[in-house]
């Protein structure tokens, strides 16, 4: 990996173990083994790096929650969604935990994360509709647009939801399933006769994540 | 008005409109006329101030989301809780707006919070079971406990949602009232057939508050 990566991978890594508050650039570099000088040649401050873990971020976001495609598996592909909300809980939680924050001290990356928010939130709605049309879900036109903002909060704020509950800063993998778990019964209600079966599948699926990665972290 | 209560209403007002952290108790000071030191008479310091803001917070929750009472009108019952929701999230804005921030600094009030939360999410449960005893929703009985989390989330974190999709800190009575639609939204695909309507009717009042209170603050 080459070091520019490495800084990268330690940054996220730290960050999530400890709060992105708590973590300097001098402990990033003395966790790799490498002088401070030679993380400042690759990044410019602490700001710099958590930019570039957001567009990481938001290329994976980029790739993700496209409509359903009435040629697939529906449900096979609601799978693929409530994974990857699993998969960007889990490895950008420090995120999740701090936005409002990180946003406050950051203009640049406020405005970076609007547009991303701006996109984001289209997608969902797009998304709502398409298994609106598949007949998976019952829903009224005029509450999709909210109906996708209370998704998106839901999965931007979990994380924020666990900590405020309790001392510890870092999550376990059972506390982020969980918010999968959450993100599904918010669909659940909506959910059309003939697809119910398959969803209360999904939910079993996933509350037994929640549940067998109670001692992992 | 008492000097002390005079601190505490001026420090809500100018945490609400500038942020909890651009706020100092000299600003608070400043804003009422009266030298810090007869501040500090009163408050050891800020967080003092944010623990009695804390408290009269708690207390207005105390006195609400009772269960429903069968024998009153079930629609005014909710009615008043969505108002309560209101009132909550536009007169202690910047609680919400900054909650994981404020009690990462104060291990005493994130004590407290998670007392006045266990309280609060016992109660939301017992409220869930109540509607659905009155047959007001239809729900499965092992979601109700994630259904409280999951109202109780977006409740808290509207605010934080709203904040950072603009630059902006001060909220306006309109966007408090879209969380209040939010919040409805999250009811009404579990709404038996004989409430629908009042529930239809409950979403248009709320949104009408929201249209109607675009340019107030």
């Amino acid at each position: 990996m080459r070091t520019r990566d490495k800084i990268i991978q330690a940054s996220i890594e730290l960050f999530n173990l400890h709060g992105e508050r708590q973590v300097t650039t001098n402990h990033i570099a003395a966790h790799l083994g490498i002088s401070p000088g030679n993380l400042y040649y690759h990044f410019r401050n602490k700001n710099d790096i958590i930019r570039n873990i957001f567009n990481e971020y938001a290329k994976l976001l980029d790739k993700s929650f496209a409509p359903i495609d009435a040629d697939n598996d529906v449900i096979v592909s609601l799978s693929h969604y409530f994974d990857t909300i699993f998969e960007l809980m889990w490895k950008f939680s420090f995120l999740y935990a701090n936005l409002p924050d990180i946003l406050s001290r950051d203009a640049a990356l406020q405005q970076r994360y609007m547009q991303v928010h701006a996109t984001l939130i289209e997608k969902v709605r797009l998304l709502i509709q398409s298994l609106k049309e598949a007949h998976v879900i019952d829903i009224d036109e005029q509450d999709v647009p909210m109906f996708a903002d209370s998704l998106k909060l839901q999965v931007m704020f979990w994380i924020s939801y666990l900590r405020v509950q309790k001392a510890s800063i870092s999550i376990k993998k059972a506390e982020a399933y969980r918010g999968v778990v959450m993100v599904l019964l918010q669909f659940k209600p909506y959910v059309c006769e003939p697809a119910m079966q398959a969803i209360l599948d999904l939910q079993v699926h996933y509350q037994k994540q929640a549940d067998e990665n109670l001692d992992d972290d």
